[in-house]
């Protein structure tokens, strides 16, 4: 099939003569990929199951627990695997179709390789610092007793980082590869029933949000069995059990590092080529979204897989890594200060939910059947009905599950009914997940009063139009800090009166109770994930649909998904930074914990009377501020690129217009390919550099001024503003964005003068400046908050 | 001359037949003057003697350096008197301008009367909370033994609160009366000499300048004096001196709460008309700006006087006022630890300096001559170059007062060089003053890079011109928060070192340094009120000379003048943040030793890491955010209204155009007064309860889980929290909102396409969504900022 796309007909299709150029170079397969194809089927059976021999037996060694969740995660691959046939063996449609698909997969799989390229060199530098700083680093008097040398920690923090970041890497890939895959054939269903390609589209989603999430888990969990089974934990002379997971925050960091960079590469590269063709396709020339004579379209349709599938898979990878990890470190801190005898259960907690996860999604996921439908084209439910269908279903199952994983876990005899506090943590996590999901559909959908409002502004023209949108973004931020607000306080206070005690006599449970609703509210993350995906794939089937010319019926099928995709979108942007602040949160608790075990002295207050704390705050507030600035900037400056190549071409080559001369995507997709990888750069960087620098500048400050872990402090105090402003400046990006997007919709179904009106034109300002907004510095800032969480975690000891 | 204004000749004027409706109802002179007009002129002076006389008999018995305070407020004031008495003798040129000025000058006027209506309203209504909530709260040991009961202690709070309230409205009233009154003087001095105008400008903000100041001053040091005596300070068995700044916190909340609103409801109202008045006047029917053809035309007008020059005159003396009593309470402190014998060098410092400030300012000011221009038209300086001269010279003499006053001051024999290191904090924060000056240009003016980008950015349409104008705004923050950080620590760290020990030795005088930077920055204020005042003047006069249809040549000049007056309000504004951001960290140090002294318990650290504490933090930034969205919202709703308004009358009237038929003025005028009365109060209401109910809210939950201290703590975060969201949310609206406006101006001036090309629109589009952002959002949040801070400080009582 593939060789058959390869060597695809470029003859001329309707009517028109065109052809698409070839953008393949070289094949743009991974080489262990490529290893992997040329090995012999048994020998490469034969080593999948010694490997998987493998890692059960450690599994094993360690605790059933982890057995149970290999083996979760096992079923979840074959099961994502069977989605894979299923969506592949669904036709790809007539030869223009193909040839589409096959342009967008080449320039989205080409931009994936150097943008990964780049990122690899960086992580392999940073894995050499990392190194060197562990080398340097002064050892915790546990770590010198259960003899854990310097060497085997810097190698323990540097394999994790690594892995981490491979497995980012992979996360992406599989977003994109899926993607670039299901859209044709989507494309394809849709000329026959609206059911059959809400399903594949759906499914290929749910193919790549099982692999994410279950690579999220296995990975944690393979780490947590091959370290426990390396340095004999719990034998008498080595580290406990309870120290272990602190070992596994490389692996966070390695997983948010790569995210902040796919999300920044891939998010510059999505809008400004979306914002670069409607500035002269849509504005200058009257001509549709889409259109085959855009010379930047496909850069656009391959800025969809870039961006929102790669990235995405890469930003909840690092969403579910981050948390699993975090809740590990508190819940062994807990269990240690509580004495429990058995603490495995608090600490493999996390990896048992997120394997519920990948189980109940599932049932979510083929819960949506594509029997109902008669197969007539027109007559269709809404398809988000059918999404929210699936997702009650998943929701209700993850109450129970929830339940049940708590009880079997959280039980212990010295507070025996803290496992119920702790399932009623999860159900808080769980509420403010759907009440997220509801708040951002209320400011972003418009069946509502907001977006009306906002439509309405634009019949009094283009600035009144951005200034509503702004004023809707920062009220939007008003609700969702309250939820959060009541969930943290509620949780915390669930958790302390748990009745787990320290030895004293003090509950200790509350922080652990956060980190059980954040779990609570990542326990549906695969079918969140399902759903998201679902969007991007959705709009690039539109795109294919709209530049091979099929009838208006197919078109109009694909613009119902669209809009679905759109608003799941919205939500699962509101899931990401609910979840991200909760996660943080809990980083910064287990930061606090590491730098007091590593300065032998307790640190549990970050006090902002100090004026460099103080200052550290404002920094911190400032760098989200400033990496903001960058990233708008980096889509604003690379747009105008786009609109100058585009305006090129229209005016050499005016048979474009007629359909009589092609124009040249290619040269669309590499100049964005190439903006977009050197404008990541800055950013990110700034985003890298700035927590080490201020906490190392502030830690020779205090050593000079005699006052002792103050580049800790301020750390601490950075990373703590940088959260909030971050939360709150990624809910206005995303709010705003979505807003404006579907105020333009609005307009479009033909209220206020409808298409081509003057409100319409305000309307598309407005959509545009929302792009950025929405699909690269919001999304961006989910990661950043929790990039800055783990980067000040593995970082600590340069900071004593 | 003001009856031959009254009785104005509305005859036709220039060809055509226009009138000016008589939008004065009724005298708009406040009561207390009418009273004051109709006394014996001799009475009136033997009643100031005998008042001035019991002031310097009360400052007498306090300390010397009252006595030399009042002495300069004095004469400021009778500077003040000079300087009015040479603008109003200037000639009001010809009666086409005067009917004019005199409808300017009604609506002004009608709005003020109104608006302070309502918050003399609320301000009595708070007074009464206020005065309930001292008469039931707990006392102080100290306030026990010196026999402050409570209703002397709520006697006391609640008329500091009421004479800052009452100050903070006349320092509003006077910016405004006096610029309803330089307008027109300038516009006619324009048809002569662009020399004598500038004078004219200058001399009129001059003179507010000085009373603002001057009041800020005399008020805080007549209470001072006041309570001193009727306390019986210092006298055995009473209050300490040291203790007694405390008491006037009161002041600086009546202040800021009147500057709260009024800057609300002055910005609203200006830049509703503005915007209103551009969006159908420049956009659809392409008349220009200031055309008397629009009917929103005369409520722009207005709009520059009620919300410019009142709203920042009560703003920069709730600025002065606030820094004054912070670093008096600050002082206070510092002095008791150290045990320094003679503490009221270091209570009454802040006095001195703003004392000198009067004095500098005013030669900065005088050294403005008008000799030296011939009076030829079209032959003038840049203003801007002759305002900065101005300032060096202020800037250099403050240097040296500063220099003399700390040695005067400050000089005490426990730590003999402690004036030097405070001398050197004293520089930091004028160079701080400076540099904040300066990166303001540099963002705002089109002769730096970032504006010349941006009107780049405006020829690839309105999108990408927000979108460059929002990065350009984010980046903005950077710079200042860096300054704002490096002065915070360096002050901090001389302040330490200075010497000054408490009983064990520990250095003390870090928060004092801090303190001392704000002064430094502070230490020109006068001058910087005066170049902030010139702007909304020499907009005015341009207004009147466009409506008046004065030659192009007139025009010229007081389009000169009006953009030398955007980068002087730019600067201002840049200013103003930077002190609000050190008050606020000083009120901030105030609160929690106010907290401690109320609790009994000391209360030196505000904890992040405790979920509540976080909450809070995360519930101050959103505050930061909704009430920006408020105000922003409010200025669109009202401009849409005002939009309604005129595209009616342009259909109703079709003469307009023509000249045939005249406008009405006062109906707009009407709306926006109304409209922005009805819109200030939610995001006012926002502001002044929200820190109140979380405060009860957690102290109650404190209760109830055993947390002392909760409330205290929550909204001490609270505080932080919002106020660097709200430095940097401030610093990103004023700077994008400046920098769009002199990117439009830039294209004016004939680059890319210059004026009514694509470029020029899509930068009237940034101009537009600027406006609220400069004018509205990010000066209501300075004051939000230190109405924060007070208002926490005030209501200690009730969170413990």
């Amino acid at each position: 099939m593939d060789d058959a796309m390869e060597t695809g007909n470029l003859a001329p299709y309707q009517e028109r003569p065109r052809t698409f150029p070839d953008m393949r170079s070289k094949p743009s397969i991974p080489l262990i990929f490529r290893i992997l194809m040329r090995m012999n089927v048994r020998l490469l059976f034969v080593l999948l199951f010694l490997g998987f021999g493998a890692i059960f037996y450690i599994g094993a060694s360690t605790s059933p627990i982890i057995v149970f969740v290999f083996s979760i995660c096992i079923i979840s691959f074959v099961i994502s695997i069977y989605l894979t046939n299923w969506v592949l063996a669904k036709d790809e449609g007539p030869p223009e179709m193909v040839q589409i698909s096959d342009a967008i997969r080449d320039g989205a799989e080409g931009f994936f390789k150097t943008q990964y390229g780049s990122i690899s060199k960086m992580a392999l530098l940073l894995a050499l610092v990392i190194f060197g700083i562990y080398m340097f680093r002064s050892t915790t008097p546990q770590q010198e007793s259960s003899g854990l040398g310097r060497l085997t920690s810097a190698s323990i923090t540097v394999i994790s980082f690594l892995l981490g970041a491979v497995c980012s890497g992979m996360a992406g890939y599989v977003g994109m590869w899926v993607s670039v895959r299901a859209n044709v054939r989507v494309s394809s269903a849709a000329r026959r029933s609206a059911r059959e390609a809400l399903q594949i589209a759906v499914r290929a989603g749910g193919f790549s949000a099982l692999v994410v999430v279950g690579m999220a888990v296995i990975g944690v969990a393979i780490l947590y069995a091959t370290f426990y089974v390396w340095l004999g934990v719990d034998s008498p002379g080595s580290m406990k059990v309870t120290d272990l997971p602190l070992l596994l925050v490389g692996y966070g960091f390695g997983a948010s590092f790569v995210a902040l960079f796919a999300q920044l590469g891939g998010g510059i590269y999505t809008k400004a080529a979306d914002v670069g063709a409607d500035l002269v396709g849509k504005v200058e020339q009257g001509i549709p979204e889409d259109d085959p004579r855009n010379p930047a379209v496909i850069a656009d349709l391959v800025g969809d897989n870039v961006g929102d599938c790669a990235a995405r898979g890469a930003d909840l990878f690092e969403s579910i890594a981050a948390e699993i990890i975090s809740a590990m470190i508190l819940g062994g801190t807990m269990a240690q200060r509580c004495k429990i005898e058995d603490p495995s259960g608090f600490i493999l907690f996390p990896l048992v939910i997120h394997s519920f996860d990948l189980v109940i999604s599932s049932v979510g996921m083929f819960s949506i059947r594509g029997t109902r439908d008669p197969g007539v084209i027109g007559v269709m439910e809404d398809p988000m009905t059918i999404l929210q269908k699936g997702y009650s279903v998943t929701i209700i199952l993850a109450v129970v599950t929830f339940g049940l994983s708590t009880r079997w876990m959280l039980y212990t005899e010295q507070a025996p009914s803290a496992w119920l506090n702790f399932a009623l943590c999860g159900l808080v996590g769980i509420m403010t997940a759907y009440i997220f999901v509801w708040i951002t559909q209320y400011y972003t959908d418009y069946k509502h009063e907001p977006v009306r409002k906002l439509a309405l502004s634009s019949s009094t023209g283009h600035g009144t139009n951005i200034i509503a949108g702004i004023s809707l973004g920062l009220e939007s931020t008003a609700l969702p800090v309250l939820v959060i607000s009541v969930s943290i306080v509620s949780a915390f206070w669930l958790g302390q009166t748990s009745g787990l005690v320290d030895e004293v006599g003090n509950p200790t449970g509350g922080l652990f109770g956060t980190a059980v609703a954040t779990m609570g509210m990542l326990s549906t993350a695969a079918y969140v994930l399902t759903m998201d995906m679902f969007g991007p794939i959705a709009d690039n089937a539109g795109g294919i649909v709209e530049m091979s010319q099929q009838p208006e019926s197919v078109r109009e099928i694909t613009d119902v998904l669209d809009a679905a995709g759109n608003t799941t979108k919205a939500t699962t942007k509101g899931f990401a930074i609910g979840s991200a602040a909760l996660a943080s949160f809990l980083l910064f608790s287990a930061y606090m914990d590491e730098v007091a075990s590593f300065a032998h002295t307790p640190f549990t207050q970050v006090d902002i009377a100090i004026p460099e704390v103080f200052v550290g705050g404002l920094l911190g507030s400032m760098l989200i501020f400033l990496f903001s600035a960058w990233a708008c900037a980096a889509v604003g400056r690379t747009a105008q690129e786009v609109v100058n190549e585009v305006r090129r071409q229209f005016t050499e080559r005016p048979g474009i217009m007629d359909f009589k001369d092609k124009p040249d995507y290619g040269r669309c997709v590499a100049i964005v390919a190439s903006a977009s990888l050197r404008e990541m750069i800055k950013p990110g960087a700034l985003a890298i550099i700035s927590p080490i620098f201020i906490g190392i500048l502030f830690r020779i400050l205090g050593y000079y001024t005699g006052h002792p872990l103050l580049g800790a402090k301020v750390v601490a105090s950075m990373l703590m503003f940088a959260t909030v402003s971050g939360i709150l400046m990624a809910l206005f990006f995303n709010t705003a964005g979505g807003a404006w997007d579907n105020a333009k919709k609005y307009i479009e179904t033909g209220v206020l003068g409808g298409k081509g009106s003057d409100s319409h034109k305000a309307a598309v300002t407005g959509d545009t400046v929302g792009d950025p907004f929405k699909d690269t510095a919001g999304p961006s800032l989910h990661v950043l908050i929790k990039m800055l969480a783990t980067i000040t975690l593995v970082m600590a000891p340069v900071f004593l």
